[in-house]
């Protein structure tokens, strides 16, 4: 009897003021679910950029899975943020958890200059959308270790046959924004909900719907 | 056996382009409830200036309150507010759900140019902040009928003995802020809970904490 | 023959992180101008409760103006701000420029609890939207200085005969928005220049024009 | 006695419900003027996927710039946006200036996924936060035609010796934010001189400074 194939869906550790971080809150609690035929396997990446790609290359290797999730908080955003694409470029706004803090240095030297999401994120879109869950499309996961993550797993599948990944950025949560005057936050259950949600998108659908979601700027 | 005392908690009929009104969609779900000896009256206003000045007076002559909590969708708030006051203007943005569009004209036509809240404003918010939810004291209702509600409750109030009111505004609900780009939301349940709190904290406490809350501008 | 009638317009010391306040920047580029047949006195004020009052009695003593117009940073604001009414309180979010951080206090002890503003605020918005200037009526001004000047004087006003006030909040410069993410700003000239038309408005015109310009919440 | 080295710099038509766009209205004001020994060849380029890529491949061939700089207008940014990166897709949130609405279609049919920017992105931060005025670095140029045009410079300049490109997104001018709620704007004269600064600072120097600007998300 063969092993379900594996989702390894990712939240990170706190870091700069905070002491919880919502993306590890709400990964955590889907930890050996099952979705769509698929086994969800929640991991842990320490929010510095050295560690983190270690840490990631050893579960992807033990894992093997055919998705990737990277989850990561995206304090003063209201909706849950699907990226489309990562760049090839560190530039620390502040200190990762080790103190380093990279600028303009490449995520994969030699690396093309960006990955665009290989998981079908208009069709993740319609599918929270029609959830009544706020989300939208973004076109930048920052220069830190959320985009680090986001290219790095990218780069990975790029090099596996069947590997697909992509990364979702979420606000905060409720208790986090109490004390941060007019942060948004969203409720964890929603952010759970939404995980699920676009697994089970992710594992079922290879081709992307074709729905716009553009910006002007 | 005498009657446990009366909560007035009133919501709003949905307006502009909204089908659901975020207030009623949680004040409903408190209906009689008990909260520190009181008893929930939740009761449904429409958002219309003349008409939810009649539907207030008559059931606060029916349910001769002790406390009455004024609830509003405040769209664009990205947390719970607790509103410090009320002003004697309505200048309606958008026409009201009977087609009125007051500009500029007094509430109470010779009455004070401002009520301030009488129910404990700050204990309210420090309360709400122990629990993890994300609130302000706000020093603006608008000029729309919320402010108009807040007003003729604290009007109402000024004039009967034993007698408070206060109001509060909150966010969308996360199904309304699906289509609106950037617009933040809170889940209902953290509303309910939060209302639950606050009525909790009114019930108990008549003199208010002395904590800053200020704001700049 | 007779002096001039004149207008008494104030600007703030710098508070907070500020070594600008751009309010004076402004405000002193027109003192001694002739407006409309007045002539303006610009009068610095401290950042300070208790100081600021006492040099707002005296230079109002002094000049005798006919109208007073306060003028204050408002650091996140996009557009210039025409204060609608001023409430009867401070509460300092942080202390003012002599350490004070009065909580819940009255401006004016007994005094109402608010004034309208008796500047013609809509005929001042017509005007400004129609020079090209960004411009809202705001119905707070806060509860730090702002407010309290604004409610000074107010309340002054409303015991003179033929005095009228008002107060209007500008944007940080962008000088002072280069350091602060996201703060939106305002070139200095269009504030001096949106000033010279609002006093312009104010000495010309008592009753204000009947123009919608209320906010929902 | 040769010619000096040229400066294309390109602004957009006006789109959507504007009546002018900010980009040339600024632009227009450098056409013909030196700049550190460069010409600056001012650019109308139409707000349309496919006419402007014609028209900026013609002009291209025809001013035989050195240096290439895109400018556009990003509506409810509040400062100046120096773009680090244009990205290989097409995702119209509305239809261009013919009608035409690409959904997810690459700029360049089997180009790399992104470019980075070739001018000195730091440098030019740096030069306009020393004149006072408020600038970021943007890590996304949107989906739309300023994206579109960005990562067409960028490409051109890829494949020609000497030749270097980047691009720069400007706020609504006061004129325009005056009838948009909230949106923030800059002064037309602030905005030309950002452009001289940073055409000065990208036709002195090649080599970027090491300047941290980084986001979180």
């Amino acid at each position: 009897m063969s092993k379900p194939p594996r989702i390894l869906l990712t939240g990170f550790t706190p870091f700069g003021n905070e002491v919880i971080n919502p993306s590890w809150e709400a990964v955590r609690l889907l930890h050996d679910q099952r979705i769509a035929d698929h086994r969800v396997v929640a991991h842990l990446l320490p929010t510095a950029f050295e560690d983190s790609r270690r840490e990631l290359e050893a579960v992807v290797h033990e894992v093997e899975p055919s998705i990737l999730l990277g989850v990561g908080q995206a304090g003063g955003r209201s909706r849950l943020s699907i990226e489309r694409v990562a760049i090839n470029v560190q530039d620390a706004r502040l200190p990762d958890n080790t103190g380093a803090q990279p600028i303009d240095e490449a995520v994969v030297p030699g690396g093309p200059a960006a990955y665009f999401s290989t998981l079908p994120i208009k069709a993740m879109l319609a599918a929270l959308q029609a959830e009544g869950l706020p989300v939208e499309i973004s076109n930048t996961a920052g220069t830190f270790v959320c985009n680090h993550i986001a290219y790095l797993m990218l780069h990975e599948a790029a090099q596996r046959q069947g590997m697909r990944a992509g990364f979702m950025h979420i606000p905060y949560l409720p208790e986090q924004a109490v004390r941060l005057p007019q942060a948004p936050s969203m409720a964890k259950d929603d952010v759970v909900r939404a995980l699920t949600v676009v697994l089970r998108v992710a594992a079922r659908q290879v081709i992307d719907d074709r729905l716009g979601a553009g910006t002007l700027d």
